[in-house]
């Protein structure tokens, strides 16, 4: 079930250091520190947010059609603009799909789908995005 | 020092488990498991990431006046359209900060100031967000 609400508490740890928590008690930690970090960034975190929520849908698409894939990473390059905010002007996402009985066409219209149709990252970013399918050997 | 692009790459690790991995190698785990999750969906990892860049910018100011927070949670909620692609509406981001010396005039500015001006991931979001800044006795 997907939630009409989503809810998180952050806490300040120290220094650079913060903690998400979800309802459920899942953990999240971003760390901005330059020497010792145990997290990642908050724009880094947001690239892992829209990579993994349109990977869903890749997944789900393709589960579908009976043909899983047997590995899949997403590469996600965000561009930001110089002048403050800084923010993602634009945003590159490869999925690099390896998997029997998936051909090139289906796996350009679970992409297209998805970051068309479904993603709910995708549809709450302002920014140019950019997708790339990759089937591989 | 603030990179220019920024850039993670997704594993699947199978069912919805992936993990997002940032060039220097910290990690961040998302599930959408209904049963035995090890770590949030991609949409509350969305609010984190909010929650966390604008909390840099407000302790950032906080520390600069010499006030630095003694305690410091955000509370975020987001609501999301009911039809695909889902995406995020409306977020609210409650700063809720104690520290000597730390006024409400000074708490509201710095959560302005990052909110309009400084918080790269609030600037890259096509929704409505709104903030609060309650300082804790």
């Amino acid at each position: 079930m997907i939630m009409a609400e989503m809810k998180v508490t952050v806490h300040h740890l120290g220094g650079q250091r913060y903690a998400g928590v979800n309802p459920s008690g899942d953990k999240l930690l971003i760390d901005g520190s330059e020497d010792f970090s145990l997290g990642m960034r908050p724009m880094e975190a947001l690239l892992v947010s829209l990579g993994t929520c349109t990977a869903f849908d890749v997944v789900e698409i393709l589960h579908k059609r009976r043909t899983p894939p047997e590995s899949y990473r997403i590469e996600l390059r965000g561009e930001r603009a110089e002048e403050h905010p800084r923010r993602y002007t634009r945003i590159t996402v490869r999925h690099l799909v390896r998997g029997e009985g998936i051909t090139q066409k289906v796996l350009d219209r679970a992409v297209t789908l998805s970051h068309e149709k479904y993603c709910s990252v995708a549809a709450t970013l302002d920014c140019e995005i950019e997708s790339e399918a990759v089937l591989l050997e």
